[in-house]
């Protein structure tokens, strides 16, 4: 029997939008849920609203958001002016239930005694982190819109990196009839980019970028230094999607005139539903 | 030989940013432009900047805004503080040369002098209007994506009306992986709706909406009346693109707690590099 | 109330496999259905077999197939060996129910006593036509898959007409990654076919085809006659599914030595079962 | 300087309509190409056509067919009558050039002495095999469009497998409407298959297939044995795309009235032209 079926109540302690709106999903899949961590709010339709402690105590399992904890261990609640740590006797009662978080190394570094329990981090999942394309890549492109003066349809675009994000953030961008060039480093995947109808370059001989009018940068790493800026057309607009600190040297971007923006975080800021759903389904996923 | 191959200059006179992607799309196809009416800019690429006076005097040819003129007849110049009606030197040098303008029975209603030469109105025409349906789509799109707290794809998209852009949209949408229906009244088009892969309901029998998050209205009539919008889930988003006075009871909306938007001129705002292109082909079909 | 919710006994006459599929798929809904006129079968699945009399005796409607009758005038019946007239006393009980026929008005000029009755033509509507445009496309695919050596992806097509099997052909295509041409004569077609992500060309300005690998003519009109032909690259596969006498001069192409090739009745021939669904759907619209 | 520069002259010696391309598309790009192993054929457009030992005398480089040799060691030439094997002047004059074959290995089991020499494998390559993928997919397509009696729009199909067929067959078909369903085993595969907005399932609890129309297997072991036969709807239609000795078990599906069918070497029946090019393209990434 799946430790999921044996769930009536779920405690969801702090975060933003996301943990609202994976609180709403799981009462609509007919869970008891109770919020903790959200004093400012007054009501969030069906669901139950208490403190942490309240919260706790008469749950199943606990979900806390992505990340769990701010840098000085406190709980991570934005919804809340208080600044709250976890006690000694929450942390008895949550290390007698199932503990979803994201980030959760970082809870079990702040409150050693969870180790006894069973804490679980949806967020380095590979399914969490694939799920999360979509909204990333509907983010970037929300984002493109925003900043680019001509429409996407015609528009040429050229995303650095075939991993999960330009995966999807390609076939996105074709679908909305652009003209799409991917980057990769290994033959198999500048052939499967082919395949799946786009143009491919290799990211090791990108040495400038001349002809596009977007570019989305999902490699982890400095590939927009001052060298590769130096030879881009300052009428290209880069959007830089990979996580800090990031793929493009900013400070020369303006220097050169070119038009760079980071884009961060990207599920929780235009798909909150959405993101909270993806935590749903993870932590399904681990309790079954 | 077509009038087209005799322009050697264009005057773009007046306008907003279109204007200017339109003037600098001319230029990178070879013609002198001059710009008339945009005094708050000191330079514009490679593009010549002068008075409307200036402009009028040496081109070939005119190309005014959509639309051409204010309420008050002065023409349509928000690049320049400066209000400024056509003189009867202006209307003199534009008679004697092809006139190209949005709303141009306007032109010719304010300044009768107009009709002894050769106005023309690219704004009315049907492949205006059917270019104008892409970034229109991507707008709508746009907003969507701003008011909507998930992502399009597997969001449930209802669109009323398969005109333009509710074609378009509908390709856009579909493509993102949302799920989409869209209304027409016509058996042929609904036939068709579902010949392209959509799910199809009668416009007519549109009584009420509940199972979609997101709501398009393309059809220019009070279409979400109080009555329809009472049988509206609360939690559906209304985004309305019929031109004014528009398809949805906004009111009745604010007070029955349904979040509703008017999106207007979108091709302008949202991609005005695309609607000066979509102006400068239009105006070379009229010249050819 | 409609007329539908008063049969109970569907009789299906005559015909190929689409009115198999039909008669199963009524069945299927929760019909009574009663096949006449398939004299070579021994069983249907859950389907009764009857000859033609039987079938018309206790039934509320009937259903002929496309066409209903041959050029001599006797019951278009390919599964059976059998030639057979509508009798006196068939026409009687035909006269007092509904009936649905493809060319049904050959069937009143064959058998006048029926102007009695109600007799529809199914074959004749705008809805069916449009949803025929998805089998007919993708059997022309099929064909052009079968016919061309290699893939579609990539290919270069040119679609010659953009009605309703243009459309739906340039959207599949273009979803296949190949490279579409759509030719139209409407200056608002021309720009939809752009708006939608294709290249567009002027159907009155084709003198000649250089540059594609397969071409489908769907104008029911002679578009390729010798002149044309000796402009067209002899490498091009023409594919023509205009209905007779076509749109291909099938000699001069011989002698050309181009490869075209005539594609008809696609629907009943490539997708049977869709085809016998789309006469059901568009029976349900003509009785309710 | 690459190896590619320096060449001038290709021989390329047997095999089927794939060589033939491969010849006429080296052609193309400027090479001279010497065919050998092609008796049967009088002349193949610019091509020069010769004996195996006069392709051989005056080459730079030399590709053999995919596979090379025949089970006795002969060379793969369906286009000769003659039994023709590597003499030791062949030899010799082989291992002074860069040889490209198919199954490479082969060929060094049979004639050792050309271990002395350049000989490459372009069909073990990884780009080969993901750019084979398309002609292998759109070949499964065909297969599905002759074979299944709806359309492909609107049915519904079951991918077992998502490597890369699967991957490109998901997306062909989806582009083509069809209700795409794919199974995979890791949970990062499984949700990159929603996250590109198909439908997932588990390879592993794959115990029967119910409500699917076509299923495409391209697992390269036996998935559909007797047992999950046993749980299949008798309806279904299976094409089995994995290599001998496959993924089906053909005499039960018979046995149990299921229609299965085989669809082996995909790209050099159904779309010889592309098959072809993708080994050129693969040589010349070899040869750089």
């Amino acid at each position: 029997m799946s430790e999921l079926s044996k769930i009536k109540t779920f405690a969801v302690i702090g975060g933003d939008k996301r943990q609202l709106y994976l609180a709403d999903s799981l009462a609509r899949d007919g869970f008891r849920v109770i919020l903790g961590g959200f004093d400012k709010l007054l009501s969030v339709g069906a669901v139950a609203l208490s403190d942490v402690s309240g919260a706790l105590r008469c749950c199943d399992a606990a979900i806390f958001p992505l990340p769990c904890l701010r840098m000085d261990n406190s709980l991570n609640t934005p919804f809340s002016d208080e600044k709250r740590y976890l006690s000694e006797k929450d942390c008895d009662l949550l290390s007698q239930i199932p503990v979803c978080a994201g980030m959760a190394d970082k809870l079990l570094r702040a409150y050693p005694f969870l180790q006894k329990g069973r804490v679980f981090d949806y967020a380095g999942r590979e399914d969490f982190a694939v799920l999360n394309a979509v909204p990333t890549a509907e983010g970037a492109i929300q984002r493109a819109m925003e900043e680019y003066e001509g429409t996407i349809a015609h528009s040429r675009v050229l995303i650095v990196g075939f991993g999960r994000i330009g995966k999807v953030l390609a076939r996105l961008l074709h679908a909305l009839n652009a003209d799409v060039t991917v980057t990769a480093r290994k033959p198999g995947d500048l052939a499967m980019i082919r395949a799946l109808g786009y143009k491919a370059a290799d990211t090791a001989a990108l040495k400038g970028v001349d002809g596009a009018d977007i570019v989305f940068n999902t490699v982890p790493s400095l590939i927009f230094d001052r060298e590769l800026l130096k030879n881009t057309d300052p009428d290209t607009l880069i959007i830089d999607l990979a996580s800090l600190p990031g793929g493009v040297n900013f400070e020369a971007a303006k220097t050169l005139g070119i038009d760079a923006v980071r884009a961060l975080s990207l599920p929780g800021r235009c798909a909150p539903k959405t993101a909270g759903e993806i935590i749903k389904t993870t932590v399904y996923h681990i309790l079954s």
